[in-house]
């Protein structure tokens, strides 16, 4: 099966409100946001990543879910693997950093012994207080502005190049080894949200969820999309960059509808990141892409899917 | 690092009092008690396992963590591999089976692909409603009587068959792959339990966890330990047997130290599974075994514990 079909599957189990029919990353349970991400190594992260920065990033990808549903930090289970001492320690030097500069504390969890040889897989389920209002992927409709905090492709070109040349550092490898989860912007945004998600698996990817949840299409411009000084200095700016940007994954943005009637100026808002509007929602169900030279083909691949 | 290094180092960042210093399966958030437990091919259950057997494990492993503080199931979040699609059915028509039998809800959770050839590893989050005492480790005092819900080797004793002979069907191997979580006698020991806790990793090492947390040591009669006609039958019911049943693990019995006052007669208790007084909190700080021959030496290995 493809994730999808097993999601498709799994849907069957998820009939309780709480699910939200897992069309959203998060569980809402009596006040509090649920969620679960793992992560493997050959994956989600390289053997030659530090492993103080996969610790890291276990906790800031499942803290990002919880910004795109402005929901506050209260705790943290840890799925842990035992490994060699120093592994071990940089792991949890990572997962304790994180967690201090959120103010997530671990609560719970459990420790296992994998094979010999086996890839290292960690999880965490990270668990948020709500605010008044948790959006959720389904309440977008057409005319609503699509808002994305944020900068988009800093994390895979950062890849690219860890990929080439592990030991290079530099500000798009920081960004993705060690993602910011945007909870303040996210618990800013979430009260006017009609729809809100972080963007894990690409802007393009994660879009097409949206719409498909929120039962309509988008339009976006791509000349708007948000990038960064240094992305542009390794990639460009041209339609190439910028679809590269658009379906790489692992920004850790946000990606919110918004009413037209909404000025997010009027909203107080943290100062960083960026808040840039995209598009809007649109009737159909598909995806518009357009720049300076007219329309842009849809690609493809919209994103990162797993696939076993 | 062993497990009990890496638990330790993991302490330090558990200082919120929902965490219970870590010293318990399960936090308490909110009215909501949370666990995760992980189960890996190769480690926690075999290759050889019918699949469907490996997702109702998956289940019933985390609804016993409930059990085990008296909460009732209110949903989990999964974190699922993907591997070749007969296998992934069997999978999820095991955790289907046990969450419709439970009552357990689906919640949210992952979905994520592992390196070719890395042994499948499964987690989740169970969740459950807190009832109006929710039993830690730490609450027993010498005096209180230790009471022990279920049978106790069954699983061990069928996970021997079974490394014999895959295909062997039979009441113990049925206990291994597809244990039963006490939560109706949880639920009803736990308002008068001062500590209480699933035995999954052995009975001796468990209630070493639990004298460690309360402060205290602990005295019991061998003979006392129940044990199941089809454990005896393939086993015995001498000393050896009852210590490999005492240390096996998988177990998922209770085990719960109650007040000299209470006579479970007079609780409302189901009627199974069986509940069997097996000794008492003691001051100190060990383990006292006896059986009709006198004292028995504490083993070596109390239990299950993961070295990397």
């Amino acid at each position: 099966m493809q994730e999808k079909d097993v999601i498709e599957r799994l849907r069957r189990l998820a009939t309780d409100p709480a699910a939200r029919g897992l069309r959203d990353d998060t569980a809402l349970l009596e006040g509090l946001v649920l969620t679960h991400d793992s992560m493997a190594e050959g994956v989600h992260f390289l053997s030659t990543d530090p492993p103080a920065s996969v610790g890291w990033k276990l906790v800031a990808v499942n803290l990002s879910d919880l910004a795109g549903k402005g929901a506050r930090p209260a705790g943290a289970l840890l799925s842990m693997v035992l490994s060699d001492p120093d592994w071990d320690a940089g792991i949890i030097d990572g997962i304790e950093a994180a967690c201090e500069s959120y103010g997530l504390p671990l609560l719970g969890g459990d420790t296992i012994a994998l094979p010999v040889g086996a890839p290292r897989v960690y999880g965490l389920t990270a668990i948020g207080r709500a605010g008044t209002h948790t959006p959720s992927r389904a309440g977008g409709r057409p005319g609503d502005r699509l808002w994305l905090a944020g900068t988009l492709g800093d994390s895979a070109a950062g890849l690219a190049l860890l990929e080439g040349k592990p030991a290079v550092p530099g500000p798009l490898s920081e960004v993705y080894q060690r993602p910011i989860p945007l909870l303040e912007m996210g618990q800013a945004l979430a009260p006017s949200a009609k729809a809100m998600m972080d963007v894990s698996d690409g802007l393009l990817i994660d879009l097409q969820r949206l719409c498909d949840a929120s039962g309509c299409g988008a339009a976006i411009d791509l000349e708007r999309l948000p990038l960064s000084n240094a992305f542009i200095a390794e990639r460009g700016n041209g339609r190439e960059a910028r679809l590269f940007a658009a379906t790489g994954g692992d920004d850790y943005a946000l990606l919110a509808a918004l009413p037209d009637s909404v000025d997010p100026v009027s909203l107080s808002l943290p100062i960083a990141p960026t808040l840039t509007c995209i598009g809007q929602l649109v009737d159909g169900s598909g995806l518009v892409i357009e720049d300076r030279d007219g329309d842009v083909p849809v690609p493809e691949r919209l994103g990162y899917e797993h696939h076993a």
